[in-house]
C-alpha cells in the first residue's frame, strides 16, 4: 500500500474473549478491527458522524470483500492499514490490510465499499466528505 | 422460582462464536443472555423502550450479580427463566436462572437490578411500568 | 436459490445487543448469523468438526463478499439460506441469503468460500466431506 | 484502591462497535473489558493459561459483581484497575474499577471471584500461582 494523505494505520493486540473455539480470532472479529480503523481514520480526518446524521447523511457500508490469508492468536499485535479511494460518483472504497506485527505477517485483505445516503436511503454524492478528505 | 404472571421463560440454542478458546461460552455471553430474555419478556409485557425514551424514561441495569456454577458448550439447548419483583420506591429486580435443556442443570443465577431513569440520569419511580406489569 | 439437497434454511430473531449507535444491526454480526447457519447445517448433514480436527483436517473460511442491500433492526425475524457447491477441487463455496420475515426484504447476498485444510495449515482434498455431503 | 504489587491498570478507548442502540457502551462489554485487564495483568505477571492447562488447571470465574454507575460513550477512554486478594484456601478476588480519562470519573465497580479447578472442575488450592504472584 502507498502511503499518502488517504492512508492510515492502527495498532491493535488480540483480547483472549476475540478468540473463538479453534483458539484463532472469529472471522466476525476481523470486521470489526476493520471497521473500527477506518472510523477512527474518519474522525482523525474530521468527518463527524454525529453531525452528518444531523445534516441528513449517513456513511453505510454497502459491500466486503474479504481474503483470509493468515489466522492470528490470542495476544498478537497487528496493525490495519487503508488507503481511501473514491470511486464512480457516490462510491468510497476502502483498501484494507490487516498485518501482524512485527514480522508484518499478511493476515488479511479487504476491499469495503461505503455510499453515503439521505435519512430515506437513497445515495447522495458525498461531496462534503469527499471535499474534506481532499480526494 | 414459582410461577406467576412475573415469570418468563425462553429457550436459546448456543453458537459456536458465543464460545471462547477453552471451548465453553464466554462468560460476557451469558449477559447477552439474560438481557435478551428480559427485553423479552418486557416486550411481550407491553413495555416499549421507545415510547418510554420518548417519554423522558430510560429503563437502565445499575448492578449484576451473576454466580457461574456450570459452563454451556456448543450446541447446548438451554432456557433463560426470570421474575420480576420490586425493591422499595425506584427498583425493578430481576431474579434470573439459565438452566441446561433438558436435563435442567443449573448453569448460571443471577440477580439483575434495574431503574427507570429520566433524561438527566436521575431514578424516576417507574410508576407507569409497575402498572402495566401488575407489580 | 433453487430448493435442493445441498440448500438450507435457519430462522432467528434480532436481538437488542446485536444492534449499534445507528439503530440497526452491527456489520459484523451478520457474518455472525451467516456462520450459525453454515455450522448448523454441516452439523445437520453429520459433518463433525470435532471429528474433522481429530483426523487432522480443519475447515476454514478463506474468503466472504457480502453485500449489504437492506439493514436489520431490533426484534426483525430473517431466515438465513444458503446454497453449497463444490469449486474446483479443494473449494466449498456457499452461496447465502438473508431475508427478512415475513416480508421476504433481501437484507444481505454473501457468497461464502471454505476449504478443508491439514494441521499444517495446507488444503487437502474435502473428499471425505464432499461424499458426506453428496456433493 | 491502594496501589500494590498486586495492582494493575490498563487504558482502553471505547468502539463504535461495542455500542448499542441507547448509544453507551452495551452492559455485556464492560465485562470484556475487566476480563482482558485481568488476562494482560496474569500474563504480565508470568501467569500463563495455556501452561497451567497442560498442568491440568484451569482458571474460572466463579462469581461477578458489577456496579454500573455512569455509561461510556463512543471514543471515551477509560482504564480498567485491579487489585488482586487471595480469599480462604481456592479463591481469588480481583476488585476491579472502570475509571474515565482524564477526568477520573467512576463508572464501573466490580468484584469478581475466580478458582483454579481441575480437569474434573473440582476447586484446587491455587498454591503454583499464589507463590508466583507472591500472595
Amino acid at each position: 500500500m502507498d502511503e499518502n494523505q488517504n492512508t492510515y494505520s492502527l495498532e491493535f493486540t488480540v483480547r483472549d474473549y476475540e478468540c473463538d473455539l479453534q483458539g484463532v480470532v472469529n472471522n466476525a472479529n476481523y470486521q470489526h478491527y476493520l471497521e473500527h480503523a477506518r472510523h477512527e481514520f474518519l474522525v482523525e480526518r474530521g468527518i463527524s458522524f454525529a453531525d452528518l446524521h444531523e445534516a441528513g447523511i449517513d456513511l453505510i457500508v454497502t459491500r466486503v470483500e474479504i481474503e483470509y490469508k493468515f489466522p492470528l492468536r490470542s495476544r498478537d499485535r497487528f496493525v490495519v492499514k487503508l488507503n481511501l479511494k473514491r470511486e464512480g460518483h457516490v462510491r468510497l472504497v476502502f483498501e484494507q490490510e490487516i498485518l501482524r506485527v512485527p514480522d508484518g505477517k499478511l493476515i488479511v485483505k479487504a476491499r469495503v465499499t461505503g455510499a453515503a445516503v439521505n435519512s430515506e436511503g437513497r445515495p447522495v454524492k458525498p461531496d462534503e466528505i469527499v471535499r474534506q478528505l481532499g480526494l
